[in-house]
């Protein structure tokens, strides 16, 4: 008999990232391959199928397909909108199916990536946790109770949109003024640096002069920090997690980076939900297939 | 054989209202006492099965009884604290049990309200919804797939005390500053019209001289639903709920009202929620006690 294991995947709009893993959770093989956007994307679940069979062995077989999308994906599994791959109303789930004859199962991303940190990362046996990923924008994947909340429009954990400031004047991504992702993302402490002071340094390189308390970067940092310890408090007054986990490329800068979002987020918070747990992402850049395997986990 | 009721209780810090429902959700009898709130209330249960004791026929036999307080409730029934009660750690699912020797249960109120809305209300049916409560305060309730979500210390759906204006330097009542409640709530329009016009009309006569485009009340109602529009697209930032009801004082003012709060929504909105339904809370002030007889129906 082969040796079963499952793929995960997490599907970006410029590497994919593929993990085969054991049942138990036991990441056996990693890799990733480019993305080709090209023709709306159409090229990228085969290029993804023959990746596979090159990588894995003869004795191998593959029972059980997850993947984590960059936008959101309804109940059936279709992404009516993802404008990274260059998808429309595909059902994912079912092409994968297809493509590979197993069980599949297809979410947004930063669900996924929620969802393996609850199962093998710093959210493990954690009642309800919050994932909010700070990079380029901040995505938010929710758990309650071991499952993905998803959300009426498989919007749920959208935390980078959820409006603080209704006097901001410039537009966000998303269309609408005043969106967290504006304040308190990496891109947004590198804009708002180079806009105050006129040099453009990394969103790392801000973090780390302001540990060493220079004071442009500590205003910048402590900015964002705060646009985050005020968003953060208000996903606290909606579900009341019992963990915040803090992943994306601001988590690196570790305790420091936390302590200053949890001081921010104890100032916002309900004076029965100040003590949250905040943690750092342990999985980093694997966590999302980790949580695309998962979900074909009970 | 007796005919078998469940009681439903709303304990409030002035009334406590009580209902005797069949199985299916029919009310069969309601009424309400006087709240004792002396000695740090501890004559409130006893005053409750008393009144059970006088209304309720020998033909009738009370099989389970739910009750909503205006607190936060662990999952072992005890209230840590409840103000308007004067009760401190008290197991109030316990001590109810005791008392009536049957199956009991205890919930917060706003949470008891979303329930009861949910079996019997303006959600039926729904997946998810969020009971907004516009009072004196701004109370919240959240049911996702039929279940009251309660958050890791109870606190979840403490919705009135999301920070929306970080530059606000007066109190909330919760010690904290900036919170919707302070703009959004019936007795925070009342204070900012008297504020601003030096006289105190009631929440009440505010929506009806908005309706009938008075200009002062007009720009205090729009500044309200404004606040209660943003708070509650931060709610679906979160968790996306397939509807938004609107209860409490407030929800007397109907389809101006629900109107008013649901275009500021849309402003703040994420696009794939701009949708989201809003509607009248259908129970009134019977929709806790609704919710506390659901407790006990599966």
């Amino acid at each position: 008999m082969k040796n079963q294991y499952f793929l995960g995947l997490d599907i970006g709009g410029t590497n994919i990232k593929a993990g085969v893993f054991e049942k138990s959770g036991k990441l056996a093989a990693k890799w990733s391959i480019r993305t080709d956007t090209t023709e709306n994307g159409r090229n990228i679940l085969n290029d993804i199928k023959k990746s596979v069979d090159e990588r894995i062995g003869n004795d191998t077989e593959i029972i059980g397909v997850g993947a984590g999308i960059p936008g959101p994906v309804d109940k059936s599994g279709v992404v009516h909108f993802c404008v990274n791959l260059g998808w429309n109303d595909k059902n994912i789930k079912n092409e994968l199916e297809t493509l590979f004859g197993v069980r599949c199962a297809a979410e947004n991303d930063a669900n996924c990536a929620a969802l393996g940190e609850y199962w093998m990362g710093a959210g493990k046996g954690a009642e309800s946790l919050v994932l909010a990923t700070i990079g380029t924008g901040i995505g938010g994947g929710i758990i309650l109770d071991g499952k993905i909340l998803n959300g009426y429009n498989a919007s749920a954990g959208e935390i980078g949109h959820i409006v603080i400031n209704t006097k901001e004047t410039e537009y966000c991504t998303c269309g609408k003024k005043g969106c967290a992702e504006q304040y308190a993302s990496a891109a947004a402490m590198e804009k708002t640096y180079e806009r105050l002071y006129g040099t453009k340094i990394s969103a790392k390189e801000i973090v780390e002069r302001a540990k060493n308390n220079e004071p442009q970067a500590e205003f910048v940092f402590e900015k964002g920090c705060k646009a985050l310890g005020q968003v953060l408090s208000s996903v606290a007054g909606v579900i009341n997690p019992e963990i915040f986990i803090i992943g994306g490329g601001l988590a690196n800068g570790g305790d420091f980076v936390l302590d200053t979002i949890r001081g921010y987020y104890r100032q916002f918070a309900f004076h029965t939900m100040k003590e949250t747990e905040f943690k750092i992402a342990q999985l980093k850049n694997d966590a999302g297939i980790y949580g695309a395997v998962k979900l074909l986990i009970d």
